[in-house]
């Protein structure tokens, strides 16, 4: 009250000070408290509402001493890749270098040209190729994925990395990912998080970019896998990547492989499609206390708008179960005040 | 100078001090000075000598600004378990865990009494069982270590090893490890390094215990592993261990296993037998300085003694290798002060 009193006295308008001295010095507090209050907040390119009022509310719960209180080694965060970190439409990174690596390699396999799946592959006829279902995928995968070193495999994939522009947005694929999820890992990390990526797409085709892009190391990234055979080429030691596939990280898959390089469950799951269900369930199923996410793409102007249609993007499933689980959904057009970083 | 001369007068003996006086004094500094030279030993439980000198040497070239120097992220070191950091005489762990285990459902079993490898199995004869290779030894680990969730099997594992006592040092399991290995561990992580086992023991089975005995954590635990299902039961989702193998973790799959777990090339390996050769060689054959490190089996009287003759303790191919690789070979009874923990 002594500090008011003295305040008032000295901006007292009675003195005749200017009334718009008042107002400006007033104006000019508030505008210092909103800019302390932005560097405050973790999640700046979140809008407030229900999903990020989830995400802080259940990191404060179990950061903060007391009954929900978890050790850092037990706060473990999934992440699905394709359709929650970055775009998947209209086809995944992967899945754009792996026609490209196709293209290139067209030429010394003429039988390709009237042969599917890799007909439809060279003509750009995505539709035709995901009428072959999976095995069409896969055989496009192993045939492009193959022969090589991982070595080599990696630094083809950092190659085209460097070569490559989204069909739509016309940027390197590595700088096409989304502003408030990067926010989201911070802030899981410098609460004491890990952060691993759990996804469908390849381990070591991630490996050679997801560093970079989100800060997330080879170590952390769970995804799907060619068989190796370990040789001694030229006295070197190398692993040789076969055209054969050893584990597909999807669906069902997900929890398995979360088990097999974890060894413990996660407490937060983020995805963005059916596939990512038992993922979530194996995440938020469980006594302690635990956060399920799915983005729902929602915008059609600043990114893309789907859930049922897409072939590869099907949430309905999710969407149906989420409310029963507690399970957040994210929608990137209420939720998101800007999608891309910078 | 003036310090020197004071203290000479203070214990000068021709102040008829006796010389007993003077002599415990200096003993006792000495001895300080012994104790401060411990404390500053990272590893007090090696013998001086080739192996203690080459892991510091290694150990500060990777630490210390440089040329050597290496990031903390690139500090990977991996172990092989039995043997390496246990003993696996005159069984391994979860080899004696699969016999208590047959015993235990052998009644509800009534074929086995006739049939091999259950047989000799239950009869304990060892010999017999080896006999039938690998593939009888998988039979009886399949049979043993599936048809319950991971939960249960890392309980059921965790309550054997309460029990469990070595047949010769009549200690629990998790307490017979050895001393040095220990030290090295906290050795290397103290200097930014992390400590994976790579080992051809069951991951589940290792993570229920290597925690707690050695400090490594489920996410770092390489190791075989049995097929998973996942399934919802009484509205819990559990992980179902299958009797079908997934993953054996020895021999070449050593650097396949890092790859796809790890997905960075290890700079130190530590193995015990031929089935660590490629791991070793994984590890040192590259451009970084890197260091291989076998453990010979050669402390009858504090341990065992054991290399060519041994069913699966075989060092006789690594032993040729080494030279030439600078593999450093750890002779237990030369370079081990002392063996196991207290």
């Amino acid at each position: 009250m002594a500090r008011y009193r003295e305040y008032g006295a000295v901006f007292s308008p009675a003195r005749s000070w200017p009334r718009v001295a008042l107002w400006s010095l007033l104006l000019f507090v508030l505008g210092i408290a909103a800019r302390i209050a932005q560097a405050d907040d973790p999640l700046p390119s979140w809008r407030d509402g229900e999903a990020k009022a989830a995400i802080i509310h259940f990191v404060e719960r179990v950061t903060t001493p007391g009954a929900d209180y978890l050790m850092p080694a037990e706060r473990v965060a999934v992440f699905d890749n394709d359709g929650t970190l970055c775009p998947e439409m209209p086809v995944s990174t992967q899945f754009a270098f792996t026609l490209d690596r196709l293209r290139a390699m067209a030429p010394a396999h003429p039988l390709w040209r009237d042969t599917e799946p890799f007909k439809s592959a060279l003509a750009g006829d995505i539709e035709a190729v995901a009428a072959g279902g999976d095995k069409a995928i896969l055989q496009l995968m192993t045939v492009t994925h193959s022969g090589m070193s991982t070595d080599d495999f990696d630094a083809m994939v950092r190659d085209w990395l460097t070569r490559a522009r989204h069909p739509r947005f016309g940027r390197p694929y590595t700088r096409l990912v989304y502003q408030p999820m990067l926010e989201l890992l911070i802030y899981l990390r410098s609460n004491g998080f890990s952060t691993y990526i759990v996804a469908s797409g390849g381990t070591d085709f991630m490996r050679s970019w997801v560093e970079q892009a989100y800060g997330i190391p080879p170590e952390q990234v769970i995804g799907s896998s060619s068989k190796l055979l370990y040789e001694i080429r030229n006295g070197e030691p190398v692993l040789m990547r076969q055209r054969a596939v050893d584990f597909i990280n999807d669906g069902d898959s997900k929890p398995i492989a979360i088990h097999k390089v974890i060894g413990r469950r996660p407490i937060l799951a983020f995805g963005n499609s059916d596939r990512d269900i038992a993922m979530l369930e194996w995440a938020t199923m469980q006594s302690r206390p635990t956060l399920g996410l799915l983005l729902h793409h929602t915008d059609a102007e600043r990114e893309y708008a789907y859930d049922r249609k897409a072939f590869r993007g099907r949430l309905e499933q999710a969407l149906a179960t989420a409310p029963a689980r507690h399970w957040v959904i994210v929608d990137m057009r209420r939720d998101w005040a800007k999608v891309f970083r910078d």
